[in-house]
């Protein structure tokens, strides 16, 4: 999506590196292939003739008619380890996280059957003709709408991301948690989102001057429940009824959910069936004892709830070893709860020297960004680092400056910088 | 997505059409709830009060812990009808198709299950450790790239649509066939794909001057073989490893397609083996038998391979018959192979009168677009229509203007004008 890259001449680039360590210009690729020639093999001399004139057996899989036709497909059998790793308590297996393998993901849209999980009693089995959203409190006239009713509204289409408050939160200790990408930032997903804007429903209840503030309530064993302010409710706010196309499936709300862009994952309710206007938050038991910080000064901070710049490189990373020296693409996620990524800086060499990464295009409001850049690893160790701007003006802080926010403990929605150490043989941990 | 939405006024068209039959201003339902009220019931009196104020009772599923985390989701059990149908005949069940239910999605990106298919002889069962792809023909050195070495390039991620060339044939014919968005548009999809923009790995072989097509194989047992001009090939067509963020599924091309944005189908061979550089197209047995096109004056029309504008509305849509009279959303998919859909025109009265329906924003280049627009349904017959115009200056026809570039019979890339009758009693019907 670079316009101006094969017009630029980037030879100088090719070989001589913007920033420390082997970074290289971020279009610099686009000159072709032979930045990254040798990695692939040249057909031997010999093995090809004019009966098989690419030197190469068919395989076994030409040789025989393939599956027939499926009425919902899975991934292949070879991707079985491409899952969601679950963090529950045997005793209250409803209770806690599934993470998402973003390391063994590419691009911006996580599929359905991998967004993270986050329940507080497990995932219930809604029949849609039964549920109902109910939207009473301070409004003119208290409303409940079926989803048949639903239907007829106008609805939108938006790529979000959604992230727990806790995502992240290993991090955020002194010591560096030696674990890959899916266990330390594995509570993020995105997804294409469409819905009612949550504001026409609210208009239609008729808002009352002292409403201020929302109660969104899930039908879900927990009655998960959390408070929104008026605004956001009726700003970018969805009444989502699909993700990524389909219905939203049984563990991300089905029949219906909030999504609440680029605030804290638990405001995103899911199986909402209650929106209660208020004045001033319910301070309800999901936000008191949970998804609250201590400050430094011993005050509590509550209702933080949108996100700041935040990125982090997921190949290579823990557990994706360098395979030989050469040249790579350095690939990771970008992304902010207030709005667009602008620019995302890179530095191999742990913080001394950064250069510019590309970004994928568009990049989308309060959505994942991709971000790459090309590297050539000369087989000395080197620490990677990835630092996320926002259009907001916002940057991601480092480690340090992060925690020193807070008072010692604090977790919640951490976006220090990760840094990844590449050691001369290759292996990558945290550092 | 409409930045000046909540600030304009108007009141003015919630009441007052702005094209026959009843559709109102695109931008009408910004101002809120009331446009669609009366489709919500208000909670009644008397049966809300302190102990119960939302005046419905605890479903069972809140009652009870609900279902525990899973390692990669499904959808609902109630969404279980939700499926591609299949078109294959049982003597040859890898030959055939199955097509997207685009009628009971929303959004745009299309779920990777729910993905159309057009097999030749089946999905081959791929080890990804064993294949391998070859470049080679007209270039300096033939090479052999196995997943890992392609795995170090540079990847790009963009949303496009694959669109079948039999796709909508069956409206192609004198007879409108009375049959779902599914049985006729459903050999459509889109998806966000990631993948090596394969100009890279042309360059790295070396083209030689003389090299102005590609012709590319899968590894399927039809070998399914299509040629390529090599400026389409250098230009954005990726060779794609991930489709909505996981690896391509069995049946999408497992390990690695081609994907040739706003080209025919067919041309995004899947499972890719072997790209041979050529002088001019190799006239395979797939695209000589199939996909060229009989013209008035009896000659062949072959290699017709970008997609004009096309659009269709999926809501209402044969099958899905309004529920009473009122407010409605009208809804559609927009696309074109020539670039992004800039505009859309829709008639609720057979083409007499038209009005720009509101698009989804981004509009992005060759991806499916959704567009909407409020209507008010007065009981009346009508018919409606949507035409899609693109940044090429691309304006879909009218079913009888396609049927008049080609001979009889022809059904190939048809892109006309997608009319549904609405009848006194609700019901839809293709016209």
């Amino acid at each position: 999506m670079e316009q101006e890259g094969r017009s630029i001449d980037l030879t100088r680039q090719l070989g001589e590196p913007v920033a420390g360590n082997g970074l290289l210009h971020r279009r610099a690729f686009m000159k072709g292939g032979a930045l990254f020639a040798g990695t692939a093999a040249v057909v031997a001399a010999g093995s090809a003739n004019a009966a098989n004139p690419i030197g190469l057996d068919s395989p076994a899989w030409m040789t025989t008619p393939g599956a027939p036709f499926s009425s919902y497909g899975v991934p292949s059998p070879y991707e079985a380890d491409v899952l969601r790793t679950i963090g529950a308590n045997p005793a209250r297996p409803g209770t806690g996280v599934s993470r998402t393998p973003l390391h063994m993901l590419h691009g911006t849209i996580t599929p359905n059957g991998l967004h993270f999980e986050r329940h507080h009693n497990g995932v219930p089995d809604i029949d849609p003709a039964q549920h109902r959203l109910v939207i009473h409190g301070l409004v003119e006239r208290p409303l409940v709408f079926d989803l048949d009713s639903l239907m007829r509204y106008p609805m939108e289409n938006r790529i979000h991301f959604v992230e727990c408050a806790g995502n992240s939160g290993a991090a955020a200790f002194p010591t560096p948690p030696q674990a890959d990408v899916q266990q330390i930032h594995g509570l993020l997903s995105c997804s294409e989102w469409t819905g009612i804007p949550l504001g026409a429903l609210l208009d239609e209840a008729g808002i009352l001057p002292e409403a201020d503030w929302i109660l969104a309530e899930g039908a879900d064993a927990a009655a998960m429940s959390r408070s929104i302010p008026l605004e956001k409710a009726l700003g970018d706010t969805l009444l989502a009824l699909y993700q990524n196309g389909e219905a939203i499936r049984p563990e991300q709300g089905y029949p219906m959910r909030l999504v609440v862009p680029g605030f804290q994952g638990n405001l995103n309710v899911k199986w909402v069936r209650r929106i209660e206007l208020t004045n001033g938050p319910t301070h309800t038991r999901d936000e008191t004892s949970k998804y609250s910080e201590l400050m430094p000064d011993g005050t509590t901070r509550q209702f933080w709830l949108e996100y700041g710049a935040k990125s982090v490189i997921v190949r290579p990373s823990f557990g994706i070893n360098m395979q030989g020296t050469g040249f790579y693409e350095i690939s990771g996620l970008a992304w902010s709860g207030g709005g667009r990524i602008t620019r995302v800086e890179v530095s191999a060499d742990g913080g001394e020297s950064w250069t510019d990464a590309a970004l994928s295009e568009p990049a989308l409001p309060k959505a994942l960004t991709r971000f790459s850049l090309p590297w050539r690893w000369d087989g000395q160790p080197a620490v990677l680092m990835s630092r996320a701007h926002d259009d907001k003006g916002d940057i991601q802080p480092t480690h340090e400056e992060w925690a020193s926010y807070f008072a010692p403990g604090q977790f919640y929605m951490y976006n220090g910088i990760q840094r990844w150490a590449v050691s001369a043989e290759g292996e990558v941990t945290n550092v």
